[in-house]
């Protein structure tokens, strides 16, 4: 009897994992538009906050550091299973490298198979843009058209463009400790359509707006706005604060504000909320959505977003990649899963690989 | 004025993280050879159990549906940060896919940055055997050369290879339920040096054998070994038990015998002691390899590895695997990380893409 060799068979499309590179990410966003991206993102966003309860939601689990955190941020839904890897280091600028950066997997709860492997830094700053400018669509005051922006870092353009898509916003006014991130964020927001206005100070850069988003990097409590600089019926949207020990607001706003967060038990511990006692009383956005709680109420209300960026959000931001992806020949193919010919038999396809 | 666009550089060598396909792994288990790759697993699994304490132990993090489970399991020793994702899908093979697939992530503490990518089906399937025979040369009788495998699925050939090139088992006899299992499994081993008895029954196959593995795949408590087939003096090495409700030993089994455990509060979940009382007393693994506890004290006694794998045993896996890859040009470089000339400007790095 001669035993014939069986050459081991191409691995099965289910074995072959679409990867989405920072490259081919920035290639898919400039083909679609960055607005139309941040526009179709914060409706994915706002579709999955009306189906809040389906969700499997867990608290990121963080592995901590003296430098840094790194974090797996897992959400489901029942069909889709979903995670974040994100790190945060704030001391790697100094190497040039990015304090925060990102990827995430997609998979099948059916079978358990991921689905999408993706660079998630660009998609998460996308995808926090869009879930700002959701939330301000259901809270900041009608006809709003000026935001300020405090702190003008790797967040700021997006947040720019996901309020001037998604809310009208027509001007920005942008203020940072550093006047060389207010220059670098005008000039990359030149031609977008907005009227950017650099200004010399917070204070000035809150005249006129009825937005204010606040957008620092500092990891410490730190008092970007102070009680005596927020009006009346702004609506604050405040993105900084979002770890233990890192807040931006003066705890008399939150005093003065109507509190809306994304999952009570995350903000609590990451939010400008952790400054007050834990039963104050805060509204979570997903029931302002669907119209179990109210939003905004009056003219003189100060509302405010405490947004620390929820495992849902990336839930959301990957099944739209996933979505939008198909079709583009943008995806590279990653043989990351054992296909064996015969399911039990691993070793058998290591063996006639080696043959 | 002129401005002259500046095209974006490459991404930094930091950028860019080296993926292990399916396809790549079996490449360097074959040229490393696998019993080779084997023994350098154990070893690396054990010098990582000889520093249990330095390691941040977090439980898994678990998904469950009607169908199965998708896990992460993560790790860190302070320097390196891993984490597994895992399915458990006791129904993909009807559809011909793996009930078990993984892959892994091996990231740096000190910046958060990835440093590789990996297929984990092979490698558990590789770290779980090599785990299996690190436990038994602490604890089995001295001499032992005939292991019995109870269960001849896709583990089976691994846990035998790992038990010739650790233990130095000469002889294995094998039982399924399954002939066709068990046939794979002598086709598999034929030629590894290795004496293999197919068995018409658990209770044939353990004749004679100073260990007995159990490594069957049902999802459910089920009655593998009986009290009576088990002798004095052996040691079991028991590996299918490993999720709530899936059990193999009957629990007077569990009652003679000296009890080993990787992490007892997974173990007490997951293991073959989810039958017992939360308070029985087991031995932690790691106790035995540094000399804080002692292993086998005599030769009448039965000793029992209750491994359901840790995410330590991962880490080990990826730490070996990061070390084997540098040089053998078997590694894919992925664009996973965003990488901006200029930490702060995202934003800047992604319009300079598009224009």
């Amino acid at each position: 009897m001669t035993i014939v060799p069986v050459p081991s068979p191409a691995p099965s499309p289910r074995a072959m994992i679409p990867f989405v590179s920072v490259d081919s990410m920035m290639r898919l966003v400039n083909r679609v538009g960055v607005e139309q991206v941040l526009s179709e993102l914060a409706e994915t966003i706002e579709a999955d906050f009306r189906r809040w309860p389906a969700f499997d939601k867990t608290p990121r689990v963080a592995s901590h550091s003296d430098v840094g955190v790194i974090e797996l941020m897992p959400a489901s839904d029942g069909d889709f299973y979903g995670f974040k890897y994100v790190n945060g280091h704030p001391g790697n600028p100094i190497s040039g490298l990015q304090t925060v950066t990102a990827f995430g997997v997609l998979a099948e709860v059916a079978t358990g198979y991921p689905v999408l492997l993706s660079e998630m830094t660009l998609l998460t700053a996308l995808r926090t843009a869009a879930t700002s400018a959701m939330a301000a669509r259901h809270l900041a005051p009608k006809g709003a058209r000026v935001m300020a922006m405090i702190g003008n870092g790797a967040q700021s353009e997006f947040q720019a463009l996901a309020f001037k898509a998604v809310c009208g916003i027509t001007e920005v006014r942008l203020w940072d400790i550093d006047p060389a991130a207010t220059a670098r964020c005008a000039g990359n927001l030149a031609g977008s359509g907005l009227s950017v206005t650099p200004c010399r100070s917070a204070e000035s850069a809150i005249e006129g707006a009825q937005i204010i988003t606040t957008c620092t990097a500092d990891k410490a409590h730190a008092t970007i706005l102070t009680d005596n600089m927020v009006g009346a019926g702004v609506h604050l949207n405040a993105i900084g604060g979002d770890c233990p020990g890192k807040t931006e607001l003066a705890a008399a706003i939150l005093h003065r504000s109507t509190i809306f967060v994304e999952y009570p038990p995350q903000t609590r511990i990451e939010g400008e909320i952790q400054q007050l006692a834990p039963d104050h009383p805060v509204t979570e956005l997903w029931e302002v959505i669907t119209g179990a709680a109210v939003g905004r109420t009056d003219d003189a209300q100060i509302t405010l977003f405490d947004g620390v960026g929820f495992a849902i959000e990336d839930f959301s931001a990957l099944m739209w990649l996933h979505r939008r992806i198909g079709g583009t020949g943008l995806a590279q193919m990653l043989d990351m899963i054992a296909d064996p010919d015969e399911p039990r038999d691993l070793y058998g396809m290591l063996r006639r690989a080696g043959a």
